[in-house]
């Protein structure tokens, strides 16, 4: 999917949701567990129930690797079940030496085509670049992530009193283009989102930490959004997991239109 | 495994090799591509050719995951295949917020039980830290790479002077402890190893380079190694690809042995 394509999409849907597919097996309800794929029948109630909601459906490899050969096989029955005209992200934050993104670039893009990949910056530009040759594919590449942990090392100052994760964004931003490249910005640092914006005044943002981490929605539209909106706030737990019991795909809709209702009032 | 065992395993075969499984389907012998499981085919005959003159292998997870489903199947099976008192290593370079890197670790650890898997530290002690909640089980986290790449962001300076690989050497060496943390120190970088060995003298280090992408195994036997010999030396690209014929296996035999001989010598 194109940039054009993504930001006629909010415009017309009004939303910037992401919503994210981190389905785990032990959280979803109990009577799902006698269908033959429990996961991809969870999201597909939650795909059939949410899709006019959002733009972009996030699914968390990790969650599907754990369940080994049958996780990949519902990861792929799940990106096959999301339309078309939604954007579609891995959030599988690889990243390794040039030969071997390349092969990363190829699972995501072709074997499991996804439109996105998170990619993490920590081996540098060909560890990245492989991931850019790919027509209508993006890298969401880490720059400022939401946890806890990311004060150890993100934010160390280089000898400019460069803050690590704007170092990322400087140098990686033309590695690619606004048309090829978004950056993961963490909810939960909004006050960061302006100093980021004068790097990168147009680029999109995949934004995660709304909900369960915590992160303010306000603060995320005030200082992160651009003209063309700019922004993908994904929300995972707080959507899919809404409730545990038959209506959990009717639960999971009522939180994403919430947040659905508060963004349309932000792009207005 | 846990570090005596390894160290025993070095001492008593008298080598430090690890052969990385970076399996193409593309670079395979051609005669291969009949069998059911080609990838897998070729995986188990140099393991049968190799297994005297190395203590670990290594499988890089692209080059399967590339394949979908399928190639998940021949990671597995190559696996199961590795005799037990061989060390083995995921190198899936993962890692993300906590609950999230705890699938993973689950993954590499439980769905498919490897001895290790790499980590990747930009995200910090939470997305370490689930990696080293199991026993026997190891992280092998990114320090210094050996990618051309790796200067963008690990050498920068913090303003203390101190490089960003020295800095998550120091800051992660206390998350976990020399029986379940080893760090990946590129052979390209041996000037590098002196400094790292101040920092960390008794970790193992996994040290990729050598052969293809152009490090010496002596410089990094004289800067990287200690009382424990305390290195595992990666080859995968001059070892599994030494030739292209019926006798690809023999050939593999041929160059790891060299390697295996000089490794011998720097025992003594």
């Amino acid at each position: 999917m194109n940039k054009k394509d993504l930001v006629n999409q909010i415009r017309h849907k009004r939303t910037f949701l992401c919503i994210g597919l981190d389905t785990d097996i032990n959280k979803i309800p109990k009577h799902l567990l006698v269908c033959d794929d429990p996961v991809f029948e969870f999201n597909k109630q939650i795909i059939d129930s949410t899709q006019d909601l959002c733009v972009a459906y996030k699914l968390n490899t990790a969650f599907y690797e754990s369940n080994g050969i049958k996780g990949w096989e519902s990861l792929i029955k799940t990106l096959n079940y999301i339309p078309e005209n939604i954007f579609s992200i891995a959030d599988a934050k690889r990243g390794d030496i040039g030969n071997t993104s390349q092969m990363y670039a190829e699972t995501f893009f072709k074997t499991i085509p996804f439109d996105s990949v998170t990619v993490n910056p920590y081996m540098g530009s060909d560890s990245v670049k492989p991931f850019l040759n790919f027509d209508g594919k993006w890298v969401v590449l880490l720059a400022l992530t939401s946890n806890h942990g990311s004060k150890d090392f993100q934010n160390i100052l280089d000898n400019e009193s460069l803050p690590l994760y704007k170092k990322v964004i400087q140098t990686s931003k033309n590695w690619g283009n606004e048309d090829n490249m978004m950056f993961v910005v963490g909810a939960t640092k909004a006050g960061a989102l302006a100093e980021i914006r004068k790097i990168i005044p147009n680029h999109f943002l995949l934004v995660p930490g709304v909900g369960a981490q915590g992160g303010s929605l306000k603060d995320v539209v005030e200082y992160g959004m651009n003209h063309d909106c700019g922004l993908l706030i994904n929300s995972s737990r707080s959507i899919i997991y809404s409730s545990n019991d038959l209506k959990f795909a009717t639960s999971a809709r009522e939180s994403a239109l919430k947040i659905k209702k508060e963004m349309e009032a932000f792009l207005d």
